[in-house]
């Protein structure tokens, strides 16, 4: 299937966003990527970004939203705050910044608009573990009307990841042949270390734990 | 009616703004006012804007929003894009851009969120319909949703002057006991003249002619 259009990737050089450019690749016939700093730790994370894109050809551009970050401090942007290693009971663990991919969407809409393309792709996935409400499948489909009647469009977000787990995200990688790629490439580490990360911090056990539950499921078959 | 609770008004010091600011000291135990930059502002009116809420005892807070200057076409800062020379025609002027009440509402319920505000109160009116769906009855009641759900919270957006056109809101405001000030401290007039304006710009006329209308129906009352 190929929309036969143009569309923006919001593009961070981790695991999923890379898996869903290369989804986007297969699927539309132009495709840019957008990458949003906002007082993330690890500044490597826009280079690892910026080097995918530009391998893939995939024209990238980088918005500093760093704002968002002056106005509700977490552990993601701010030095003094220690990363939660476990999810708090009843509460989201210190990474979420609150409005994040609201924020994010929204300038990649207003961006996309001004360059006549109307659809949009997120790695967004409430399969994750976090439980983010911003990661969800109907703040996604809500926020997408709110972005047309704003702007009196028709854009159209997409969730290629919206449903996958971890390890369904490394088999779409591998359907989509870029399964090395994101394994030696793509950073998702909270502590800045690529590909394999730092194997301590959430962001690396959940992207360990999925590849093995892949890897298993691909030997077995 | 008093609501008993916090709000946090959208302000910029023109006349709906401050009217709304007034509206929201006589329903709200506790106001207070963000102000949004952006660059193209008169630096008159963030001042304007500054000393009206300091006289009204109303904690103001300025928020540089001047990334969405970077969304349009010429401030994209990927060499390989061609940057338009010329406004293009049949479009948008070059200083609107689309989603602008979108972003500013979003920053302003981030920002009231980490002050535990969850009432917000925006100066937008269908009434005086521009042009703009950002302006809509309906796109603000999607928005609250969208923010609702990207955050897990309950806000409520306040649109006092929705269906009030010029003459209304400048009614509203006497209502307030602030006719005065609103006459002589606010600023609307896009060539920065403070009160009555140049006189000759599209906002000073509708000004204008609101209050001539206001006038004419309170002296036939």
């Amino acid at each position: 299937m190929k929309y036969q259009n143009a569309v923006l990737v919001c593009f961070s050089g981790g695991q999923d966003s890379t898996t869903c450019l290369f989804w986007a690749l297969k699927h539309f016939s132009q495709v840019e990527a957008v990458c949003f700093t906002y007082g993330q730790k690890h500044s490597l994370e826009i280079e690892v970004a910026r080097k995918i894109a530009e391998d893939a050809s995939v024209p990238f551009y980088l918005l500093d939203v760093s704002l968002i970050g002056q106005l509700a401090p977490s552990s993601l942007t701010d030095s003094s705050i220690e990363i939660d290693k476990e999810k708090p009971a009843g509460n989201y663990p210190n990474t979420f910044v609150p409005g994040r991919n609201m924020v994010f969407l929204t300038f990649a809409a207003i961006m996309a608009r001004s360059k006549n393309i109307f659809h949009l792709v997120t790695g967004v996935s409430e399969a994750d573990y976090s439980g983010y409400p911003d990661c969800r499948d109907t703040f996604i489909r809500s926020l997408n009307v709110t972005l047309n009647l704003a702007m009196d469009e028709q854009f159209v977000l997409h969730t290629p990841l919206m449903n996958r787990d971890k390890s369904e995200v490394w088999e779409l990688s591998d359907q989509l042949g870029v399964f090395d790629l994101v394994r030696t490439q793509t950073l998702t580490c909270y502590n800045g270390v690529i590909a394999g990360g730092c194997g301590e911090c959430p962001a690396c056990k959940l992207r360990r734990d999925g590849l093995d539950t892949y890897l298993k499921r691909k030997n077995n078959q």
